[in-house]
């Protein structure tokens, strides 16, 4: 115990692995996780790698991610491969990807901006407008939006 | 890594284990930990345990707890062992206690309470009336406050 810290075999789930440092429960969070759940889970934060200086890693026993949640990772963590494993094996192995556009994903910071205005049902739509680092432009009014903005519409915080 | 997480050796630190199950982010929430701190941590959730049947634990690198800290994981997890990790080897090893007093940690649920009084500068005192489930009794208005409430005034959520 005082050396390591091994978690039991998962058979079934999800790994995301390479989360920027620091960012573990931002992505416990996405994934909707509270640990009140029952699933297995198992965090490790600010450890060492060999790719990205420091990482965090999630692993979820049972869980499979939804579009929506991959992309929300995206914006959070832009580093972040996704493992898929069934039967103890991974099955499938991708990095996530920023997405181009997001749509209704979160607010402009504009109070002025046509999606603000109570009257207009105009959903927010940003598309990207630089990668690293990370910032989104509003299709309607153009006021850019950073990755720390974005971190907090998300987590809510 | 589809079968383990190994969590690399922490040389110095402290390790919570036997949480009841799901509530590590409460004993992390407790030390203050989210991870941009920049310390190693490990967490594991709903593990399998010989002693409580399933289990959280939480590690980190560097941390000594308080006092306060320890009294707080026992009203959350009354099951809690600390274990102090140093040069790779447990040093000390205990399990958290109830406190059988709580002097301003937690609130009155009953707002004609004295301690309620916006004038009156009393600080609020419960004494331990049951320890499981655990419950504590107001010293002023006799007022019984279950662990649910507890948590939730301790976690904030």
């Amino acid at each position: 115990m005082g050396k390591e810290l091994r978690v039991s075999k998962i058979g079934n789930g999800t790994v995301v692995d390479h989360i920027t440092a620091g960012r573990a429960l931002y992505v416990l969070k996405i994934l909707g996780i509270t640990g009140r759940e029952g699933r297995i889970v198992a965090i490790v934060m600010n450890v060492e790698s060999r790719k990205i200086g420091k990482k965090d890693i999630v692993k979820v026993e049972g869980l499979r991610l939804r579009k929506e949640q991959v992309d929300k990772i995206a914006l959070i963590a832009p580093h972040s491969t996704i493992n898929i494993i069934e039967q103890f094996e991974v099955i499938e192995k991708y990095r996530v990807k920023v997405p181009k556009v997001l749509e209704g994903l979160i607010k402009c910071i504009n109070p002025s901006c046509i999606t603000n205005q109570p009257r207009e049902p105009i959903k927010p739509v940003f598309t990207l407008y630089n990668e690293n680092p990370l910032i989104f432009k509003c299709k309607y009014c153009g006021a850019k939006v950073e990755q720390e903005e974005i971190i907090r519409q998300l987590i809510g915080e």
